[in-house]
């Protein structure tokens, strides 16, 4: 067992996209457990843009990381020493460890994984975070009914890919909204989406138009920005618009651009709501339950982009914001 | 009884502020009923901001009003002539009538009003679209509960101005925004307002911080732009924004200001939905009756801004758009 840990701080407060060098990466002595506490080898680490919202000065759902706080992340590892009665070595448990190899923890919001269950990675994408915002989203904030269209953008990203197939899954039409052509065949061909829209290469609005004459009923967003305008204006009467997030924006430099064609949801009746999956802890192992039959039986697929070493964290990281990820983004330590 | 009506036909789409040009006032002969048809003699025309959205080229909730065609209004009229038998002469009736002295109609989507109820005016305001939309958009899709903290935009309009009175009714915190020292005066000591912001001379973000302390948990919006902007700044978690009207961009020659801070809707997990009246137009009667319950208890005042002449449509319209209107607008014809 190293004697060390090496972790990630942040060092500055972005602007626009992040920089190496609003990054440190420290090294300290494995710090040892208190009384309650035990000590977690992170094994994976999950990487979301989220992070980059968590690293803007002003607070928003959570308070942001302080400069010189170890980077928060969502990761998976296994506990190596204990002083906390309900945590054995070798359990494995999932929790907000951070970018480092080594966290100390008390247990709190901490979920113990079952590494026969499943591939550990998995317990960061579909039975993750990852999953149950996509099904929680879809479902909840969503509402969507059977014969209903749906239209996803980020469709080949994690949480999109997996909220596409839950909406077939409950006999919705689903197009998708993904960059490239790669990304598009593998969300008709590979996941069964019943449509794909390239936002590189084709007018998003038009496109939406043509592959949903009736309307889009709900329209799950992860984007923002145009994609976001093309959307409402082509919702249909009482659509609801589920706002998971707005990749788009998050490296702005200006001001975020509004959707300037909002006056739809008054036409249309329609709504525009927010979620945010830790409103649903209560009811995660209800939906990991349920989506484990899903995958079982074939019908809900994860593809996970493992990059190996922490140390690549500041650059893995902008695979997010290039749109370079092939599904749930992690890195694996060591 | 003359041998002419008199009208206003749409010229010209206009660009920004309707100008004069863009309006033909003419004349014609009386029109005569046919066979199940009856004719009303317009006495109040209502003047509303949704007009200059019927204008516009796009479809919006319902077609637009072609060019050379008379100009969309609810109006309040009596029937002087009649071949059908569900209207007699001498009954009161509203409907969309339009901008002009007589109009033709089949009894479709026209109601009868009783004149000894309360005066013809209250029907255009208090008991007409204009309450019910403050009803229906407030109650609805507003949710208010008690001790809330609501917001109303446009505080001293038409629909505003009811809209906090019955949140009060409701035992919610009531906070107005409007135009004016006079307008915030008015919307407190006479309507019973909480509080009252004074966009003209305050920075309405700072102060609806002060005004709610623990942010906002409905936010009634009429207007749209910088306003709308400030209250999403200032939301509570699961906050409910009512989109009702946006005025401040009806007139835009540009694009439409989007909020540009619309993701507090995640951060807040809050609601923006969108409402149109005539949805809600089988439970009129109900609120109707309410609503005179409350008026006779005076917990619910209106007051009418009336002006004379249809001669003068083209610059009375412009009083909503320049803020000038005290009350309910609508023209007395003849």
């Amino acid at each position: 067992m190293p004697l060390t840990n090496h972790k990630f701080l942040l060092a500055a407060r972005p602007v626009g996209m992040p920089k190496p060098t609003d990054w440190t990466f420290t090294e300290e002595p494995l710090p040892e457990p208190k009384d309650g506490e035990f000590l977690v080898q992170i094994l994976y680490i999950s990487l979301d843009p989220a992070m980059r919202m968590w690293i803007n000065e002003a607070r928003s759902y959570i308070p942001p990381v302080a400069i010189g706080e170890v980077m928060r992340a969502l990761a998976l590892g296994v506990v190596t020493a204990s002083r906390n009665p309900h945590f054995a070595i070798g359990d494995h448990v999932s929790g907000a460890f951070g970018v480092q190899e080594y966290a100390l923890s008390d247990g709190r919001r901490v979920t113990k994984v079952d590494p026969k269950l499943a591939p550990l990675p998995k317990f960061l994408s579909v039975f993750g975070m990852t999953g149950m915002t996509a099904y929680f989203a879809l479902l909840d904030t969503g509402q969507p009914q059977p014969g209903e269209t749906v239209v996803i953008s980020a469709a080949a990203g994690a949480v999109g890919a997996l909220a596409g197939q839950i909406a077939k899954i409950k006999n919705c039409r689903v197009v998708g909204i993904a960059g490239g052509a790669e990304k598009c065949r593998y969300i008709v061909h590979d996941l069964g989406f019943d449509a794909a829209i390239d936002y590189k290469s084709e007018d998003v609005k038009q496109s939406l138009r043509q592959h949903c004459p009736d309307g889009i009923d709900v329209y799950f967003d992860n984007v923002g920005g145009t994609i976001l305008e093309a959307a409402l204006a082509n919702i249909r009467l009482h659509a609801r618009i589920v706002i998971c997030g707005a990749i788009s924006q998050y490296n702005n430099t200006g001001p975020a651009t509004g959707p300037r064609n909002y006056m739809s949801l008054l036409t249309n009746r329609a709504t525009m709501k927010g979620m945010l999956v830790m409103d649903y802890a209560d009811r995660f192992p209800q939906a990991a339950a349920e989506m484990a039959t899903w995958v079982a039986a074939g019908k809900l697929k994860s593809r996970e982009d493992i990059v190996e070493g922490i140390a690549t964290f500041p650059e893995t990281l902008l695979k997010l914001f290039k749109s370079e990820n092939t599904g749930k983004l992690m890195l694996k330590v060591n």
